[in-house]
């Protein structure tokens, strides 16, 4: 019923309705018809944006308004053909979605020849690292100042000599301290620490503490299945005598393991090592129709050479969770998915909210008008393959396939569970612009429209909008993000990593008391 | 009925009791008594570390143990004299405190003489600022790493020929999106940016956002109270095109700045015209009887010189706050801090934890039992003064004399809530050995012992340990004290700001749901 803008129309714009079956919003937008034109036509009531919607035929209060073959919710006033149709017409629809359990299985088969390969640096635990950096772990906020003095000294040529070794990265946040050692809270900060110390792109991991906060340094990484290979230290302020003794010894700490860490070489690996984190910011009118779908495609390509995926940003599957469940490859799965989504039933409501207002104020003036559009686009990103296992926050990722991650929508702290988890390298979609980085994983940015693309190009490392320009396919986008995620993996620097972003978007999920 | 060990003291030490009545706790210990000595002695039943409590006489079960004159527990377990009292023999009392209003009411007498002066930058609302900073506040952890981007071109000497500005320095946070705007978690982040926007250390105030986050950057500054010197300058990176123009647009902002804010001289002002922020972090059992009574000193002379003293972290006053109570000017104020307890009864709760068990494992370990001792310890802060008002969390501070400001413990919170309110200086009381700096706003960090101090030499500013080493009065550090917050007020630098410690500090209260 709704069809949407690829650029600003104005009011009494003429729209040729020779839309094709199944693609409804995606419209040539905008052409007069032309004398003997057969083809039906309607007259914009109003201006409307650029990715927003109009209505192609009149709706009645109360009547479901789809998109993507679902609905996206129901009018909250009339609404005539050509009327923009937007938060001031269109409200939630709560009716209840059937959540079925593997009905919609879907075996994916890889294209034919050889598993394609990428560089990547093999772990003593099995894993595959796409970076080779030096971490510095801080365990309290009291310790951040001296974290990123020591990762100061290796700015600019300090690196110069070891061409192998990726950067040293201060891991600072605001929090470890005035929290009850035993809640959610803090066993969440706890393990997304540990899930970092773990991660296969560190090669080197020093953790600094001040020494009399809630966790010892060294219950951040003993007995927390690094890789035999990290290089592991650990000191505490207090202990050291000062800020001052604390970097110089940092300094000559992470010095010292450069040399092993620069021996290391990349090796071919097959991409079923890969473990790619799908997310999106700033959504808009043309994410679920452009980036997204595009992204599923290469995840699907992934997933069918036998490697993992992962979903995450729970709050933006609310509303096409029946889409996931019916995916799901046991049952069990597919209950975990909406025990996650209960939970967050629960915790928008403590926060004052529900889910269903979630649409940003970004996203709304994208275009995005409910959480449910919102949701029947993000989910794209996840292609079709089946849902193979359920993670909560910051858990380590184990299964092959598309698995999902229990995140929060905000991008840092859903970027900062999937890296926590294990991912290595990870595709972002944007329609506002989003400048997103996260080291030590990269980042790769695709825009889903070509006005944003074109006017961040140092930030974006790839343009979805071509889809809608009309000069590229859904699968050529879906085959070039794939092929950049190999080359992303196997060293070639994003956009991100150039400008160097991706220090401060280490975000830990942080819920709770705090005393 | 218990002493504190000033250096640690081994099972079967003999200790001498001739204290003087009133000062129980300031034993001259481990000193064997002499032939012909006549004071009645005890034999310790084991190891007593530094700073913790050993039994002066012998405690039955549900005994009730005092400490400052007021009871810090009951036995849970026989106490013998020269036995170790902590967590082991050593429970919560939580029998109710009389609340009285009012009634402890406290005339402070300013020294004879001229109200001391400072020398400080005025400002256009009659604030008075101690430092001349720029600053880069960033609406959403989005703009987080293009605004430390941007503080960098002024690291080094790009200062250098402008003597009057001390700094630029990056505010960046990791929330500001993922929150619903009406709710307190988001309120209480909007109130403590507007606040730093608004302080008096601030004589420019670049504002960075992305563009597409809850609040755009314009609602941080226009209509919220900033000075009307203050330049201001606000900017989004979508608009910009990106963090590369962000950051080549926003040096040349803040470089168009300086001229102007080098201009700026300080001036001589009252006192009177200082905001004192309280703080403490990593107390030990000497925090009580040394540091933070003698800041209690300073507190009470700033005061009767009709200066501003705030007192914060509510969860460390919890037992104690019946002494504040007394104090209160009015009956409103008395209940405004009981109805803060209250609110952090029930947020302390939903952490699964309870204001009880506060005492964090670096107190702890530094022999500070319960929080009841700890809280004890922790109002001695706040001297003798009568409690003016009580304000929420980063609320702009207009009273005079000691107030209370509502915060967690948790020190870079505490300490940003305080700044966001208008303090200019404060003073940072340590017995473990914190390392905290707090930018814009000096602190000056003061040591409870002497081992700490000569331990960190770098990081502390004060040495309040020489009162239990019997090398200075309470009276005279207190004066110390005092003459240190005109002198920092007046631009010496801390050992935190010649660290460089300070801009990781800022670290707003996130509390509610991040979707
Ligand atoms: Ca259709
Ligand atoms: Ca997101
Ligand atoms: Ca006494
Ligand atoms: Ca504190
Ligand atoms: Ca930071």
């Amino acid at each position: 019923e709704v069809a949407i803008a690829l650029r600003p129309l104005a009011a009494g714009t003429m729209i040729e309705l020779d839309l094709e079956p199944g693609i409804e919003t995606v419209t040539q937008s905008g052409s007069v018809p032309g004398a003997g034109s057969a083809a039906p036509f309607l007259v914009l009531t109003g201006d409307i944006p650029r990715s927003h919607k109009f209505a192609l035929a009149p709706i009645a209060v109360d009547g479901r308004v789809h998109k993507y073959g679902q609905s996206i919710g129901l009018a909250t006033a009339p609404i005539a053909a050509g009327d923009h149709v937007h938060s001031h017409n269109l409200g939630m629809d709560d009716a209840d979605r059937a959540h079925e359990f593997g009905t919609q299985r879907t075996a994916l088969v890889a294209p034919t020849g050889p598993v394609p390969t990428f560089l990547g640096y093999p772990r003593a635990d099995g894993r595959v690292g796409t970076r080779n950096y030096v971490g510095i772990l801080t365990s309290v906020n009291c310790s951040a100042t001296a974290a990123n003095l020591i990762a100061d000294a290796f700015r600019g040529g300090a690196l110069d000599e070891f061409e192998n070794v990726d950067g040293v990265m201060a891991l600072t946040h605001q929090s470890g301290c005035g929290l009850v050692p035993t809640s959610d809270g803090a066993q969440t900060l706890m393990r997304t620490l540990r899930g970092y110390a773990a991660h296969p792109n560190f090669g080197g991991m020093l953790v600094v503490g001040l020494g009399c906060e809630m966790v010892p340094v060294d219950a951040l990484v003993a007995g927390h299945g690094l890789p035999a290979d990290t290089i592991v230290s650990t000191m505490n302020i207090q202990g050291e005598g000062g800020v001052r003794a604390t970097v110089k010894e940092g300094v000559a700490r992470i010095r010292a393991m450069l040399p092993e860490l620069n021996s290391r070489q990349r090796e071919p690996a097959p991409v079923s090592e890969l473990i790619l984190g799908l997310n999106c910011g700033g959504s808009d009118g043309f994410s679920g129709i452009t980036a997204n779908p595009a992204l599923g495609i290469a995840s699907d390509r992934l997933v069918s050479y036998g490697g993992t995926s992962v979903l995450a940003e729970t709050p933006e599957v609310f509303g096409a969770e029946h889409l996931l469940t019916s995916r799901a490859v046991s049952a069990a799965v597919g209950q975990q998915l909406l025990d996650r989504l209960d939970w967050w039933q629960g915790y928008a409501a403590q926060g004052g909210g529900s889910l269903d207002n979630n649409p940003s104020p970004g996203n709304k003036a994208g275009g995005l008008t409910t959480i449910l559009e919102k949701s029947l686009g993000a989910v794209a990103k996840a292609g079709q393959a089946d849902l193979a296992a359920v993670y909560g926050y910051a858990e380590k990722i184990t299964d092959r396939g598309l698995v999902f991650m229990d995140t929060p929508g905000y991008d840092p702290v859903s970027v900062t569970g999937l890296i926590a988890g294990g991912a290595t390298v990870v595709v972002f979609t944007t329609g506002r612009g989003s400048v997103f980085g996260a080291k030590p994983t990269p980042s790769i940015k695709v825009a889903t429209n070509s006005e944003t693309y074109n006017r961040m190009p140092d930030d974006m490392d790839l343009n979805a909008g071509r889809i809608v320009d009309g000069t590229a396919t859904l699968d050529e986008v879906g085959t070039e993000i794939f092929e950049m995620i190999i080359r992303v993996a196997s060293g070639e620097q994003t956009v991100s990593e150039e400008l160097g972003v991706g220090q401060e978007e280490f975000v830990p999920w942080q819920f709770g008391t705090v005393t």
